[in-house]
């Protein structure tokens, strides 16, 4: 399997903020827009991997900026790096104002999905390359954030977390 | 104000799977599943805070477990710890099989809420006090996971993260 | 079959109201909380009998009380009687406000199903153990709304139906 | 205010069965479709009364005949009887079948909506009169339903709802 | 295969504008009211030809008039001329007020669809015999819209367009 | 008002066909994307106008390859050309093989939109720089367009309409 740039798998999810998303603040619900970072995603992985592909995980996710009804929103989904059969997308959110025309970053999420065939069996995917500098950044970093996820679930000793390590010594 | 148990906060939602939220395997769209953790997340901590409340962030998830349409899915949340003006609530999946009336988890979520007033504004809220030995370790790992959340956010120098530090020593 | 308990089948689902859900006093829709009580009583009927349940009545409900868009709604379903195939349950609904913790009784209704196979022919079922007193007078009140049901819908004679007659005499 | 004829108020809605209101047996969810008649009875009770309306309770509804996706189901709402600010609406509803044509009677309901100004008060509305055979029919049942409908919400004794009782006499 | 009049497809679905289908004007979305037109028309289609029906284009369509949130809105369509293996629908969209009960024509819009057999094969279907005189100037417009249609996909040279040079001439 | 590129306007929105949108030969309902490409295309119309916009017509859609459910389909709008107050959009819509990875042309559409202000009074907007070949195609194309709309509608003339005779001379 040959290897593909991280720009290969780029999906843009531009769409409104519909009366039926929202809180009782007349803002888009976590939820909703959790849901559709999932969808983003899981095509950024599809279009990598040219599999099906099931969430595995969901990184830390941080919501720093209400989302108004009627905005517009931005979901940008890029696979950051990918090991054997997985991969992890990284997924940056926008928020449009209408009057100024201005991009305001609204948050951003990691997700990592898993190829599978048919039977739901996963199955190897070819490997990421990074090419500009925040591609290799979060290339790099995506084997410190497998680490991390390895001693959150209980399967990996803190101890041999060695790329984890390093950021607290 | 006088704090409250966690119990008092606990919600549970038990739905059915509908072909609406399934993937090209049949099984819960992955951002479905988040979306309602979100909600019943969301019903738990207004529960505690008897104010209006938006999702400030969602810790790691992890989805070991298909979901197949048509399954019963009951998602039970309660609010682990109240800091300030936000609260860490801890979510379960459990997923019932028909013909066993078997419940198997089928994965844990945590999510952070803010409380606001009518405005936005965060605002001040009662503490938790866990009585379960569950509610007690989720309780005390709460700080924990705060720290962890400051220092990849780059909010806190991962060196002052006492509690996680402890976690690689 | 061994005969199960009500409790054994009891089903909470608890919910926001959603602003797609709302008429134009801002209230929950009468069909959409139809519509949640009928998923809310089959999870029940299928709890109980641990097959694929099919709605075959509703019984009269009353809708006593707005219930406004954001609130807290809480659906319980509990099987109240099994007949041979088929299963009558009891819903309660109730309001939650968020400012008192509050709970208000909305309202409740009477939904029938039939435990079906998968080619859709009725099957046998376990019988009902009511326990507490409420249980129980559901349990009893159970066969005189199946004799009304038959009545109403031309199947039974009104003056055949003993247990009805009694409640004009 | 002018009595207005039953045919007056006649509300059809035809449309599909679509995928995401079906259940594991791929036919129409009973909820579902207590949902479309709740949609079409309100607007046949909104254009007699040209006021708010609000359901006020669901008489006992039969579910005789299952409606598989893809259907396509027609939902006819009149109003069969006014009362000082309620209305009594029957709704009958057909599935056709696609290659023959031929319409079947699916099941029939009553719904009972009452009339609202803008502040949620009641309101008094027209009369009603019949026409054809049947809508004299309904017409003169309506009364029978309402005290059982009392009767049974325990607001009036079974002993003095005489047109209930000549039922079972 | 036998002809058919028009008004045997005739199909009217009435329903209301939901809070889940609005712009940020609080009115019908354009895009949303094109999808409602859709359903009914294929319905009027596959009344006629008893066949699946797919929408094959859809012909120009003015917005002439913002359908506001809880309006009760008509949409009836109609077969207006079968060809071959496809068929012209017509639709009309009408919007009732609620104090005075008047209807107003919002807008009209022309959909082709095909009729598939079970592979997707277009498969041939029965004539239309128009009855009204509207019926009659539909059935003669849609030759020559058929033939624009032709023109405008580059199926057609303009000049060979007879019916619709007349137009022009 | 400074003119603007026609590239400034462009909208992409990538999304899965979900299980909801589909008719009964399992591909994505004409309804649906005639909804999608409105909501694309209305994001693409207030770009450019920085306004709110409402649809004003749709011009002829052709749909010519059917869409199947879980396919990834990718709407493309951008403004062709602006009026006093309103625009022309083309929306481009493409479909990608999960396995190949190639993305087939399936459909093309025009919109046009007016911009409004908070009252819904049509208000002044730029003009349009096509800087491409296809981009310079389509604004040329658009007055001729524009007057077709017009005779369609019996608001000019066809005798009348310059642009649009010389295409049948």
């Amino acid at each position: 399997m040959e290897a593909k740039t991280a720009e290969a798998s780029k999906t843009i999810m531009t769409d409104l903020v519909l009366p039926s998303e929202t809180n009782p603040l007349n803002n888009l619900f976590g939820g909703e827009l959790l849901a559709r970072m999932d969808r983003a995603a899981s095509i950024a992985a599809r279009r990598h991997s040219r599999r099906i592909v099931v969430t595995a995980s969901v990184n830390h996710v941080e919501f720093n900026r209400a989302v108004p009804l009627g905005s517009v929103v931005t979901v940008e989904a890029k696979v950051s790096r990918a090991f054997k059969t997985s991969m992890e997308v990284y997924i940056d959110v926008w928020v449009e104002d209408r009057e100024s025309g201005m991009r305001t970053k609204a948050n951003e999420a990691i997700y990592t999905f898993v190829a599978v065939d048919e039977t739901g069996t996963p199955i190897a995917i070819p490997e990421i390359v990074p090419e500009s500098p925040l591609e290799i950044e979060r290339y790099e970093g995506a084997l410190r954030r497998k680490q991390l996820s390895l001693v959150l679930a209980g399967k990996m000793k803190a101890k041999d977390a060695t790329e984890l390590k390093a950021l607290f010594a």
